[in-house]
This record gives C-alpha cells, sequence and structure tokens, in this order.
C-alpha cells in the first residue's frame, strides 16, 4: 500500500426525506443562493421540498447551469453572489450544477481573473463561499470530493481544477430525487461509476487488500443494481445502492495509497469535446480498449477483477482476461451504452485530430506507469472503431 | 438500507513516516500536551519521532494512562491542561491512550463534575480542546470515531461516551509503529476490529450492497493478514492491511444505514469487569455462541457470511451455518484466542453474577431486534462454558 493522506470531511444525510433536515446544516442566518440545472427539479417537486425544509431563510436562485457548466454562465451567478450579498450556495441537482457551483463559490472570492481558478487547477484558491449539495443524481462523485470540471464557450477549454476549499460542507442524498431521470441519464450515471472505480483498481498490485475489496463491492453492486435501475425506476434499494455507490467510487477512499490509471477518462474527453457525446459513452467505449491494449501491464489485476467480479474461473490467464472483458462490454451495452465508435457513425477518421488534441492538452504520457504514449493512444482509438 | 447521517470528518494520514507531517496539523503557536500510556512509545522509538517532528513547538507530557483508562488518571491531565494552558492535545498510543485523551479534552473545558461527560453518554459535551492522534496499535477504531469507554476507580463503573467534539482532528496511521507491539496485542486488534465489523454485518439484510461488502472485504483481510502479522511481525504490507481495516470497521462507514447487534461487546464487557480478561479474549468466546443462540433470526446473513466470507458452499443451510461458526472459531484460536470459559478455567459458576451485572447495567434486551432478553444471556453464557 502506498502512503497516502484522506480527508472525507464532507458530512452526508442520507435516505427518503433528509431534505427536511436541510435547517440542521444551513446556518439559519445565511443568505443563500440555490443554484441548479435545467429545471427538473421544479418538476420533480425537489425545489418545493428545498423551500419547505428552509423557511425563513433567506433565499436566491440562480438556474440554467449547463450540462459542461460554463465560464460564461458561472460568472453571471457570481454577479447575483456579489449583489446580494450570498454567504451559502446550495447546489440542487447533478454532477454539473455542483461541479459550477464549485466554481462560483472560489470565483466569489477570489481576487485575479477568476478563470486562474481553473487554469491554475485550483492551486490559486485561498477561500471559498460554503457550499451545501443536494444531489439529484448519481454519477461524478462530486458531492464528496473537492474536484469540479469547468468548460470555457470563448475557447473550448474544458479543465478540472481541485481545492479543499470547495469540498462540500454537507451531502444530501435522497435516492427518491433520482425516480425521474431519464434511462439515458440512468444508464451514464452507473457506467461512470462503474469506469471511476476501475480507474483507481485496474492498474497494479499494491498489497492493497482493503481498497480492492471495496472496489470490488463497488463494482459488483453496480453491475448487479444498474439494469434493474432501468427495468423498475422506482425501486427505492436499488437506487440507493447505486446512489451510495457513485458517491464511494470517487470521493478519495477506494483510491487513497494506490496506483491509478485515467487513461479512459482522457482519451474520452476528446471524444466529447470533438464529436458531442455523453460523457458515460465515450468511457463505454475507451475503457474495453485500453483493457485489451494493456493486458500484459494490467495482468494480475485483470485476473483478480475476472475472479472476483464476474467469477470467471475456467480456461487459460488469456481466456479469463478476455471473458472479463466481453463481459464489461456486455455490461455496458446492456445499460444501453454500445461500446464501438462505429455504433455512433465514427469511423477512425478523426483519430489523428483526437491525438493531435490529446498532445496539445499535454496528455503525452498516460497509464499508471505514465507508459502510454500518443501511439498507443492512437491505437487505442484505432482498437475501438 | 436505513437512513443515515455520516461524518467522517478525521483528516487521516497513513503509511510509513507520517508522524513527520505532524506540523502540517498542528497549529505552529499550539502549547501541546502530548499524552500516553505505559512508555512502549519510548522504547520504540515513536515518542522520539513525534519530538523531532514538532520541534519548536511548546510541548507538555502526561504519560501513564492505563488500558481502561480510568477517570481518576486522567483528572490529573486536565489539572495539567490548565496548569499549562493546553490548547492541543496529541495522543500517542492505542485505543486506550486516544479515549483517554477524549475525555481529558472534553472535560478540561467543562463546567460542571467532569464525571457527567461520562454519565450523559456525552450528550452533556458541548466543546472540547482539539485532539489528533498518533496511533500505535490498530484495534478500537478510536483514531476516526467520536467514542471513548472510560472507567472509575472508585465506583467500579466503565462506561462508553460519545461527543462530536472529541472527534480526532487526525489520525496519523505508521503501521510501522505497530512493529514493536507484543503478539498478545497484535491478536487482540485482528480480533477486536474482526468483531466490530461483524456487530454491524450480522444482523438481517436491509438490502445494503455497499456495506455488507464491505463489512466483508474488511472480514476476509483480517482472515488473511491476522496469522501473518503474527508469523512475521516486520511485513509491512500485512501491517498496513490491519492497520486500515481496523480504522475502516469502526469509523462509521459499514454500520451506516444498517441493523447492529453489539451484544457480544456487552456480555464480553462483563466478563473483563468481573475476571479481567482482555476485551478482545471475552469476545472470541462470546461472539460464537451468539452465532449459534441466534442461528434463526440471523439465518439469512449468516448463509451470506459462511459464502462470501468463508466460500462454504456444499452442506444444507444449517451446515453450512455451522461450518462458517467453525471457521470462525478456528480463526480465534489460530490468532491465539480461545473461544470457550473453561479455556481460563471458568466454569460458568459465576454466570448468574454475569448477568445481575447486565441487568444492572440496562442491558435487558440485546441485540438488533431488541430480543436478547436475560435469560437468552444466561444461555449464551452457559453455552459459551
Amino acid at each position: 500500500m502506498n502512503n497516502f493522506s484522506l480527508h472525507l470531511a464532507t458530512k452526508v444525510l442520507f435516505g427518503e426525506g433528509q431534505i427536511a433536515q436541510l435547517p440542521t446544516v444551513i446556518p439559519s442566518d445565511a443568505r443563500v443562493l440555490i443554484t441548479y440545472g435545467g429545471g427538473s427539479i421544479k418538476r420533480n417537486g425537489v425545489l418545493e421540498q428545498v423551500h419547505n425544509a428552509l423557511k425563513g431563510y433567506t433565499l436566491f436562485e440562480f438556474g440554467g447551469i449547463e450540462p459542461n457548466p460554463t465560464y460564461e454562465t458561472l460568472m453571471k451567478a457570481v454577479e447575483e453572489v456579489h449583489n446580494n450579498k450570498i454567504d451559502f450556495l446550495l447546489s440542487v441537482g447533478g454532477g454539473s450544477v455542483l461541479d459550477g457551483t464549485k466554481f462560483i463559490a472560489a470565483a466569489a472570492d477570489y481576487l485575479g481573473e477568476p478563470w486562474e481558478i481553473v487554469t491554475s487547477r485550483g492551486k490559486k484558491v485561498t477561500k471559498a463561499i460554503p457550499i451545501g449539495s443536494v444531489l439529484t443524481l448519481p454519477a461524478t462523485g462530486s458531492e464528496m470530493n473537492d474536484g469540479a470540471v469547468i468548460s470555457r464557450r470563448e475557447t473550448g477549454d474544458k479543465q478540472a481544477f481541485m481545492s479543499e476549499h470547495v469540498l462540500p460542507k454537507f451531502a444530501i442524498l435522497d435516492p427518491v430525487t433520482t425516480y425521474s431521470l431519464p434511462p439515458r441519464q440512468v444508464a451514464n450515471g452507473v457506467v461512470d461509476a462503474f469506469i471511476h472505480t476501475i480507474e483507481q483498481y485496474l492498474t497494479y498490485p499494491v498489497n492493497a487488500k482493503v481498497q480492492d475489496r471495496f472496489a470490488e463491492g463497488l463494482l459488483l453492486t453496480l453491475i448487479e443494481e444498474g439494469p434493474k435501475a432501468l427495468k423498475d425506476p422506482e425501486d427505492y434499494a436499488v437506487r440507493a445502492n447505486i446512489m451510495w455507490s457513485a458517491t464511494m467510487a470517487l470521493n478519495g477512499l477506494i483510491g487513497a495509497g494506490v496506483p491509478q490509471d485515467w487513461t479512459t477518462h482522457m482519451l474520452g474527453h476528446e471524444l466529447t469535446a470533438m464529436h458531442g457525446l455523453d460523457h458515460a459513452q465515450t468511457l463505454a467505449i475507451i475503457l474495453p480498449a485500453v483493457m485489451r491494449a494493456k493486458k500484459q501491464q494490467k495482468r494480475e489485476k485483470l485476473l483478480q477483477y475476472a475472479e472476483r467480479v464476474w467469477d470467471i474461473r475456467c480456461g487459460t490467464d488469456d481466456e479469463r482476461i478476455e471473458a472479463a472483458i466481453v463481459a464489461t462490454e456486455q455490461f455496458f451495452q446492456q445499460m444501453g451504452a454500445p461500446t464501438r465508435l462505429s455504433d455512433y457513425q465514427l469511423d477512425g477518421s478523426t483519430i489523428p485530430a483526437l491525438v493531435k488534441k490529446l498532445e496539445e492538452h499535454g496528455m503525452t504520457k498516460l497509464g499508471e506507469r505514465q507508459d502510454i504514449t500518443l501511439a498507443d493512444s492512437q491505437k487505442i482509438y484505432q482498437s475501438a472503431i
């Protein structure tokens, strides 16, 4: 096990009806800006629950934070923060609203040009307005971590920043709020959480038995519960297991003290940027290709994955590994996420351009051993056609 | 899954050499009281590492906190805190030193008679001096939770209190500091962590898949690593896995949203109080007896435990359950912890007195369904002879 530092400081309130607990976690004299996205929280009654819980509070609202939240939109919220002397931000929605809210929190208190928050990867953030989250879409894990991904329309940039100052003070996770999600968002969330787990697991062994088994527990749970959520959207236990898995998948716990490999995310980001595929759709395409390309380097963990996650115990090493990769592909397909570029009418002709973008973004050495070159990435894209 | 609230606010610094990070987590102007136990930290160099890390700090020391820390000893430390205007407590040792330090932290700021902290079960605590922990004995999980068990010599009382105010700000977990532990303490720690996990797992299913699998992951890890730690005390990876398992076993994570059954601890406490057995020794005796006595009520989880933890897949339900209980007993025995009262020359003649003590302490309805009466507890003791 490698050395690590871990600070899971977000308070979690989990379960049906927990939105009513908001007054126990927001100071009663706070001036609160409620941030949200396209307005689904109005249709499904979540915003009403928030207002009912916060009767007597001084509340403001800022809606319209888009998926892949943009600097341009968020800076308007920063203006609202200043105009209304906001001192608490309550994100009500999924990971994009919350990521956007993290930027607002840091930008409102930032003295320079706020885009520096992103270009410095968060290093220049020294304080932020406190944030709380009512999560309605389990996927990104943003509710219990200090990261955010922000886009800038003007330049086409999309970048992550991290700062302990934007870690949410609390996260309210009520599985009932996820009942009304469209099936595509449910599927995307499950695939996203699955691959977050894989990126912290499928590397090389460092004898970190707790982390390995926690990761395997999340994978098994997502495999079992994902298809059920699509079939019966109002099964509370299923939604609860998915929601808790997604939070645990990226709060730092399973990644503490182990190597990580975020290749699939990096290669996927370029596909989203160039072709507009959903984040999770890109991951479902890239991961199997990465698994096959790095079969030798990830051999021991792939065999462990085959046995413990897919119960594959027969055949040669190579056969068991291939069977596990096929099982992974079938799981994504079952969730409605195709696993080939050609499923999206992409014939591979943009691969040179995708690789060029990777180079521009400094992604020239990827993987847990930093041995995935641009040439390797090109091969991975090609094998995913 | 049941609703839950979870706040894992302790920052963890894990790994060899992490004691050197102390200046990053204690304010440089703090007046620090280092608390410790019998002095093993002087012999194994841990205290020296702490002093090296904290050069330039204003440091005081208070040693001699005993296993099962007593009010009488701890009140002397409270006097030191007042005399020296201490504003940070650094516990260097195992769970007893840390539990004692939690009491000191609350008592030093308490306006009434400090024993009320314990009798109110922590409810009367409104503030406390901040605490940090350098842990040298993985077992109790106290380093990442808000509980403490305190004894009072004068009255023979031993009681737990809990307060968010005494949750350690940080925990430094360096597996190397555990190399010099006597085998009996290593074994006790592994058994203690194992049974903490069981008490939050072996109840009835509530479809909490993440919690179940995390618990099973800890049990499997302790079963694999425990005997290795006895055989090769300086195997870093083994010590690291045990240390991380013990912390995870009782920080609230695996117990969030699931029923719990602390019967084994309650019945064990009386054995320690009356006969002086080590805490973990009592647990190894009582748990198998509880498993057999509550076989019907815990049926589904016992079958899951048999399959997932012990890989027992053949035989009738009853045979698989019995095989899992026998495997549990053999594991404790392998760790050097006998599983019968008679192994300690106890013939059962004190059982009526033990049950009377349980009654005095209000333990008349135990178990996840509150259906274990005093008569049931008596039978459990008897079946453990």
